[in-house]
């Protein structure tokens, strides 16, 4: 177990896949590497910015030992686990377990809609006890858009009642930062992450864990920067270094955001493998990718691999 | 490889548990025998009614060996096959093809909203491609309410222009009637099935397929009533037998859906553990079920397990 909740710059780190379609450990290596030595306190590995739906459980728990023996320590791991079935996100889950990993990130059963507190607070219940493991540290994950199933208040208020030990954090990807406050101020027990990096500074005045974040795949340098400014009190230098990150944000944002933080990673390692990601999910066209690498010139920012 | 595509009454089965939360084969092949003696033309095996979302790839697979090694037959069977993660997919796929079920009935991947028609369309080639058996044949679900995923005129276009022998059908659960006019026009090469099976008599008229049914679970004999009318080409009578059917599906819509049929079935056999449902669903409480009972009753149906 670790021996506080998670804090600070998370990347959603990016599934690279080679050119069989399976996910390819040594890019992947290399990139989380590179954000762990750019200043990236943690990872986020499988979440939504991982296309981590398109890959199935055993592929996932393949790929998490293949990252660990690769270098990756699990103690920096934030492992994405929330599946429509309760097996599978229990598989994945006895699976992290066994291999080190504590923190994971749930999503409720995401499949069908308008599900009461009850059923949600059931489904995350059911995971818990069949784990059956003291050492679990759950954070959930509320991502209305995409998940179009919330984890709302009540869902927390039942978990937190049943699992105060368990129950370690939320991730907020909704984007809304007022929604994300309250959070903040209905549970200040649990350590609440923006996915918005935009919204770092905010979180971290209002008493929040920091962000796992997308765009954090390429300025995780610049969110740190605005962390250790924050933890020093400089405060203008915090939200100076914020300019860097909300317009890397706003720029990979007004594009397809998978397919173009991939596109700008393929660009600047020169490898076009990287580029690729699974269906539904399609690369951007040349002119597209072009006006992106464009754009985020013009916002301030070059992606450095370090090559 | 059957002979012709599916037409006809289909029941969007039910999946029952046992008390150790694993699927009841013994409940569910009493039940799926009831709907075919009742005068099901075929089941819709593992689709949204099924809750097959809760239950994992193995569960699924090894119901379907024990479904059909219980007495259903093979060519009866529609199954619903689609996943998030493409290898999922082409995993139910392959195994139903290796028990001899060559009908599918296919959700685009359903976590990644706003796709693209061509991403779903790669979503949807991939799983042909590695299924790689001309048997296979393709039948399109259209639940845009519950997988926050449409199949558009666009990608149906697309799959057919690439697989004119694999695309079978479509089933349409919008629920919209002038949606699944639009699919029997624009489509008439493919078998239109609805969900909702108060639109069972205009799907007819329009040279549509028929329904593969929630309420069918319940209601099959009164369907199929419909739909032997309607090819004797007793008008009055297919449309007096409408109003049974139109009857039970309004009433079972105004309660949750899947808990409520269950209420029923668990009702009419004496059998509490058919009510249970797995998370995120809740079962109905006690008020509400016997309130659906009355409102059934009302709507002048009675369940008959002819137990």
């Amino acid at each position: 177990m670790t021996d506080r909740a998670a804090r600070g710059i998370f990347a959603a780190v990016l599934t690279p896949v080679d050119d069989t379609g399976r996910i390819s450990v040594e890019r992947y290596l290399a990139h989380a590497k590179w954000l762990l030595a750019k200043g990236c306190h943690g990872l986020g590995i499988f979440g939504t910015t991982s296309e981590t739906q398109a890959f199935s459980v055993a592929e996932r728990q393949e790929a998490l030992e293949a990252f660990l023996a690769g270098g990756i320590p699990a103690e920096k791991v934030i492992l994405g686990v929330g599946c429509c079935a309760v097996a599978d996100t229990v598989a994945l889950v006895k699976h992290a377990l066994a291999n080190g990993v504590t923190r994971v990130l749930a999503l409720p059963p995401f499949f069908y809609k308008n599900n009461s507190d009850e059923g949600l607070f059931r489904a995350y219940a059911e995971v818990i006890e069949k784990v059956g493991d003291d050492r679990l540290e759950l954070y959930l994950y509320h991502f209305p858009q995409v998940s179009q199933v919330p984890v709302t208040h009540g869902v927390i208020e039942k978990l937190l009642a049943a699992y105060p030990k368990t129950l370690k954090g939320i991730k907020d990807s909704s984007g809304d930062l007022e929604h994300t406050k309250g959070l903040m101020t209905s549970f200040p027990q649990l350590a609440v992450f923006a996915g918005a990096d935009q919204h770092l500074l905010d979180v971290l005045e209002g008493g929040g864990a920091g962000t796992i974040s997308a765009a954090g795949n390429l300025n995780c340098a610049a969110n740190r920067a605005v962390f250790d400014a924050f933890e020093k009190g400089d405060m203008a230098a915090a939200r100076e270094g914020m300019k860097l990150v909300a317009g890397v944000r706003q720029t990979v944002q007004r594009f397809p955001l998978i397919p173009g933080l991939k596109h700008v990673i393929a660009a600047g390692r020169k490898d076009p493998q990287w580029a690729v990601v699974r269906p539904p999910l399609v690369p951007l066209g040349e002119a597209q990718g072009a006006e992106l690498l464009a754009a985020l010139e013009a916002a301030g920012y070059v992606y450095d691999p370090g090559l």
